[in-house]
């Protein structure tokens, strides 16, 4: 047989694995910074954990495990009889893959609820796996980074938010526009142009922005009964830029300028950081809604730097407050706030910029190669002196023709080769080799440590 | 409802991911000092990758994933009208979680044999899935950290991994003894004994010696009819601990020669190499014979040191040659060997042990706390500057009582806080204290940033 990858997953090449773990550490390295600690949750959880969490759609995009053994056994024989997948699933799947790092993370707030110190801030790096429709740059397993805190209402946290965001992709080298926003403006607005009613789906048009235009989201507007005075409205808003234009439209309106108080606290808080990137008001941001009640974060690269400007990608990390999240497991009450990136997209835009430091990921810096048995024996003492020293070396194996050996270095992309033959034994000087430059240098092996670091 | 874990599997609170993180580094940075590199696989593989590779017992044991969508649609009604399981899998279940970190590798290796250096050196540290009866202890999620190296033959390789054993366990601290055998010469010694048709039946039995004594080994034989001048014969064979006693017994038995040979040319290598820990020829090590066919390994505790003789614990690490791996998928006459480490256990271990480095942990080291609302602000700039040196930081959200923020600092067992009032701000000089001595300092933030160092 042939094997096969399962369609819409991959596997990670020691160089994907080098350049992925760079992006995970910077990330852990700037939530350990802020007082972040990680945690770990099961790849499988409970269906009824899962299920009912992340809309119609995402129920069908779970993936559910079988139960073990004679798996059809507690099916009713009608609904198998009639092929009733939907009806039959409760009988033979108790357990599904999670689908994202929330819900688990709510999970665990919840069980482990008498024993956490309040605020709790946690972080958490792991797959994630999803049922999507097979195509092209859509992964099936991917990795979510998500930092979260709960048990405290204050916008101290969202400031840190920014903070975070921000540090992360200074450190990685890549410029980017960090957009906030509050959802209780998006209730605001509803309001303001006379539509309250109509929240979730001015809402959910508003948000194309980006995607239809302006002339999009006014015909969209129009479709749902939307007039030209209310439109208008709704222009005033989204060309607004600041909370003091904000202000003046969304006098008297109690959400709205809740909302505004909320922005201006955590702008206070950031007062007299010098951020790397540039951060945004935008009052049309609002991310499919998703479970938010407060903040609203999203962060795209930032095309305006002449080197950027081609990158198309979508956002690249996101978040915001939401007040209810363990509400879901019996726990109310309980508000948070947390960001996510999106480590498979900035893995493909730091690659297009050519961003990793590709020098400093730790491949095998030197290869020992040898002319006969007694310096291969020779060779391997060499190279464990070395290894002791903590340099990643090797040896070739066995002491087949010079020529084999050295195109195994140059496949391997060794930087140094170390050559030994009887005179190099004979006098423990042995041939050091520098295979970009092509320099050679006749060294004691203390000498190549020496050189190798 | 009351959420719960799926049975057999866990979450890791933060101390957890730590002291795994631990000896996964400790692992990684051996295996990178020997020239290995990672690569990563996804944690769903095709069930014709997976079935048919682990014994009908590890058939059972994989977890299936169920087709996405109308997953009964395909299935031939009179399988489920009769209720048969296995026979309706195919055609529901394509999917399957990885059992092992062994068979995906050998699928990465003849998907990618056209551009791969050999001898390929991989680590590979990522968890498993197994459908385990529950019970206590054994998890249906475990991590394995793999490292093999395919392409070559040579030797060379199985004395790398006697050191790379060693000076895992060296790093963490933990003396073990690390057990050699060679395939071979359990071939040869059912030869010896006259049974060469029972050689499975008589290893097996031989493998139990630790668990079931001498008496029991004779007893077992007995019953598939070895008689005692046969007994005899083994028992000469397991009695032995030296090379030389072997080239007696099995002179003239060509592949009991051959496997005294590789032993020896393993321990040539090994000549002049200072272990740290005890390596031990033991000659009834079968490790359930699996795929072996050269070299067999296995890690245990030395419970012959004081601090470590009440560990009670199998065999914490393992190994060996197999000369056929790839064939399962079509690509014969690639040769490797390898180790696994197992994660779970030496994690049980290391911390009956108290041998984690937990002071080096990377958790918040200082909280500052504050008296007023002008003091947040204030505290959380000094905040900024510290993380900007690097340290990890944090600060309490409100300004509540003193009382509840030193409540939650002792919570979270943070070493240092920093107090911050009226005064402290009027004079920049705030207070530092060490939670664990009680000690007081009145310091400039940068002197705590100093300090804290």
């Amino acid at each position: 047989m042939k094997p096969q990858l399962v369609a819409g997953t991959r596997d990670l090449a020691p160089l994907d694995v080098f350049k992925r773990n760079y992006i995970f550490d910077v990330i852990r390295s700037v939530y350990t910074r802020f007082g972040y600690q990680p945690i770990e949750t099961p790849a499988m959880e409970r269906l009824d954990t899962l299920t009912g969490k992340y809309g119609d759609e995402g129920d069908q995009l779970l993936y559910k495990l079988l139960n073990s053994g004679d798996y059809l056994k507690d099916v009713p024989v009608e609904l198998l009889a009639d092929k009733i997948s939907n009806k039959a699933l409760p009988y033979l799947a108790e357990k599904g893959l999670r689908y994202d790092l929330t819900v688990p993370f709510a999970r665990f707030v919840v069980q482990n609820q008498h024993n956490l110190a309040l605020p709790f801030k946690r972080y958490q790096i792991q797959p994630v796996w999803r049922a999507e429709r097979n195509q092209k740059g859509r992964y099936r397993e991917f990795y979510q980074c998500d930092a979260d805190v709960v048990g405290s209402d204050s916008l101290l946290y969202e400031a840190e938010i920014v903070q975070m965001l921000d540090q992360v992709f200074a450190q990685l080298g890549l410029k980017v526009v960090i957009r906030i926003n509050n959802r209780k403006l998006l209730d605001a607005l509803a309001q303001y142009c006379g539509h309250p009613d109509k929240f979730q789906t001015i809402t959910v048009i508003i948000d194309k922005l980006d995607k239809i235009g302006e002339q999009g989201v006014k015909d969209e507007l129009v479709k749902i009964g939307v007039d030209e005075v209310s439109f208008n409205k709704i222009q005033q808003v989204l060309n607004s830029t600041t909370l003091e234009q904000l202000d003046a439209l969304f006098a008297g309106i109690e959400i709205g300028e809740k909302g505004i108080a909320e922005l201006r606290q955590v702008f206070a808080f950031l007062d007299g950081y010098a951020t790397s990137n540039t951060v945004q008001l935008d009052f049309t941001l609002a991310r499919g809604l998703s479970y938010y009640t407060g903040a609203i974060f999203e962060v795209v690269v930032d095309t305006s730097i002449e080197s950027q400007k081609n990158i198309k990608m979508g956002s690249i990390s996101g978040g915001g407050r939401y007040d209810n999240l363990t509400g879901i497991f019996g726990l109310p009450n309980v508000s948070g706030v947390g960001i996510s990136f999106g480590a498979d997209r900035i893995f493909d835009v730091l690659n297009d910029l050519n961003l990793y430091p590709t020098d400093q990921f730790s491949t095998v810096k030197v290869l020992l190669i040898h002319f006969d048995e007694a310096s291969l024996f020779y060779g391997f003492r060499a190279i464990q002196q070395i290894r002791q020293a903590g340099i990643a070396a090797d040896i070739y194996p066995k002491s087949v023709k010079f020529q084999k050996q050295m195109e195994y270095a140059n496949k391997r992309q060794i930087p140094y080769i170390i050559i030994v033959g009887e005179s190099e034994r004979e006098s423990g000087q042995l041939k050091l080799k520098n295979m970009r430059t092509g320099e050679q240098f006749t060294l004691s092996i203390e000498d190549i440590i020496q050189q190798l670091r």
